[in-house]
């Protein structure tokens, strides 16, 4: 398969069954406060619960167990802020073998702990995007581990589609579906999915105003790489791949932008109506539902909450003691 | 049914059919990495994924549905920190009767929220027991509304004993279980149902070093009324009811208390590995199981967590905003 094409409905299918023994079918959680506030009804698809904490694992783990016994020898190498890195040395460790992590300063501790947990090898490098590809290359160079990278690859994005295979199953009644979109693995995934299975399904992309480059990449019909990412949302900052956006394009996914206090607030929501911990980034999704009501009223929405590794000492919104 | 006896296995299975159309099958959840901590299989019985949050739901429901039109049609009252009180409206408005709870000054606002929001009538006093009574006392006397006693009542002991028969049917295997105990409602209820069910099987209750009245109170031989409480476990500062502790006694139920410091640091565990927002009372059951880990080794133990009703702006830890 070549690592920049576009997955389809057979691969995904494959992958589904690759990461079976694996991977969680995570719950969907409902609560009657939301739905009445978004004036529709509202699926959210855990994959907080997902194993490490976040969907990547699916993504990961598909990748993982595609390579060849001579390839997977050497081990896996990718650079990510933290989520795709945790859950590639979880799936490595699934095959017992190694799963090097090229960490950009400034990421979160909690997923550098869980990186580190995982027994990967960590890579430190400047917060850019040229220092990490830069850093990837000479661990792939000297090792001969194989680049898995986090979203602009075939095996990633066939395993984050896994995830509307599921959702669909387990909501036949959806009508409309949104997931966050950073790099756009998990958009071009669950796209590509979504509309084998139900083709016209009206599919949305929530992104940070901050970072919003797919929405500006589709409005310019070309790729935008000047946008400098500042948002609170540390696991959308990645710019959309290419493959990704053309994804996206052909699927006619509609990008929603929330700003970061809508999806602070909306974060706060999930956290007090749904009763779990859901990290700031994939809260983006409740804001866009939010924002944009028009969209979504009546209707049977699925949303996909992406990970719950959040730093609990360093909530967005700050905390005072218990008297 | 004489309200202070206690409920048996038959009034426990009643509740358990009376209360199905209205009350939430909890899902049961795991952790690998809490599993490896405690050196045990650990099944977490989400309560805070409950309607209204918290368990208490249950034993309102049943109370509820208990009375008989001409009783209902009067409404019912109660004195509760929380969740009781939350859970008693909601269910009230679940049969279309009126709900009166009497709260005391101090109150976590997250639950006094939901209270208002289930459409009950409030009354604040003074955050002490005597005044509690004196004005439950008075609004019955006022409205003729029926007094339901947050755990001193057989009906709302049978409501909070279902938690038992789904757990035990959810997990098969379990040969270990440990509830918070509070005024011993959900830990007299659990303790009737299980061992009907399972005779023999070793029974804790976790409770905070600083409302040790249910430990004192199995130690002399007699109910301790003296315990000033001194915890940050809101839920679990009532002193033990009398036919509560009767029940405890009968079934030898085993109290472990723990330390503030050792609840808050298990609350951190759950809310990081699980996933899930968790009551600081409730982790007082992960805190006795990682305190006391010779009583549980190697057994699959069955841990109730109460309710997910946090005030988010208040953690006990403390949190700095991301920068």
């Amino acid at each position: 398969m070549n690592q920049h094409a576009l997955p389809t409905i057979e691969t995904i299918r494959d992958a589904a069954a690759r990461i079976a023994s694996h991977a969680v079918v995570t719950p969907v959680l409902r609560s009657d406060a939301l739905d009445a506030l978004a004036g529709a009804q509202l699926h959210f698809k855990c994959e907080n619960f997902q194993r490490g904490g976040a969907f990547k694992f699916r993504g990961a783990c598909n990748a993982v167990w595609s390579l060849d016994d001579a390839d997977a020898r050497l081990g896996v190498v990718t650079h990510s802020s933290g989520n795709h890195g945790s859950a590639l040395a979880l799936a490595a460790a699934t095959r017992g073998i190694a799963a090097h992590v090229v960490v950009p300063e400034g990421a979160v501790q909690a997923k550098l702990d869980l990186i580190a947990r995982a027994g990967a090898v960590l890579h430190r490098c400047a917060p850019n995007q040229a220092a990490r590809e830069a850093m990837a290359e000479h661990v792939q160079r000297d090792t001969g581990a194989v680049l898995v990278h986090p979203y602009a690859d075939a095996r990633v994005m066939a395993g984050q589609g896994t995830i509307a295979l599921e959702l669909l199953a387990q909501v036949p009644t959806l009508d409309a579906l949104v997931t966050p979109v950073g790099g756009g693995g998990l958009a071009a995934g669950v796209a590509i999915a979504a509309h084998a299975l139900r083709p016209g399904l009206p599919l949305f992309a929530a992104e940070p105003a901050g970072a919003d480059d797919a929405a500006r990449s589709l409005a310019a019909g070309h790729r935008i790489e000047s946008v400098a990412p500042d948002t609170v949302c540390d696991g959308l900052r990645a710019l959309v791949g290419e493959p990704n956006l053309h994804a996206l394009r052909e699927h006619a996914v509609e990008v929603i932008t929330v700003t970061d206090a809508e999806t602070i607030a909306a974060m706060r929501l999930i956290w007090g109506e749904l009763k779990i911990i859901a990290e700031v980034s994939c809260a983006t999704v409740l804001a866009a539902v939010l924002k944009a009501p028009e969209r979504f009223a009546g209707r049977h929405v699925g949303l996909v909450l992406t990970g719950g590794n959040v730093d609990l000492d360093a909530l967005p919104w700050g905390t005072t003691p218990h008297p």
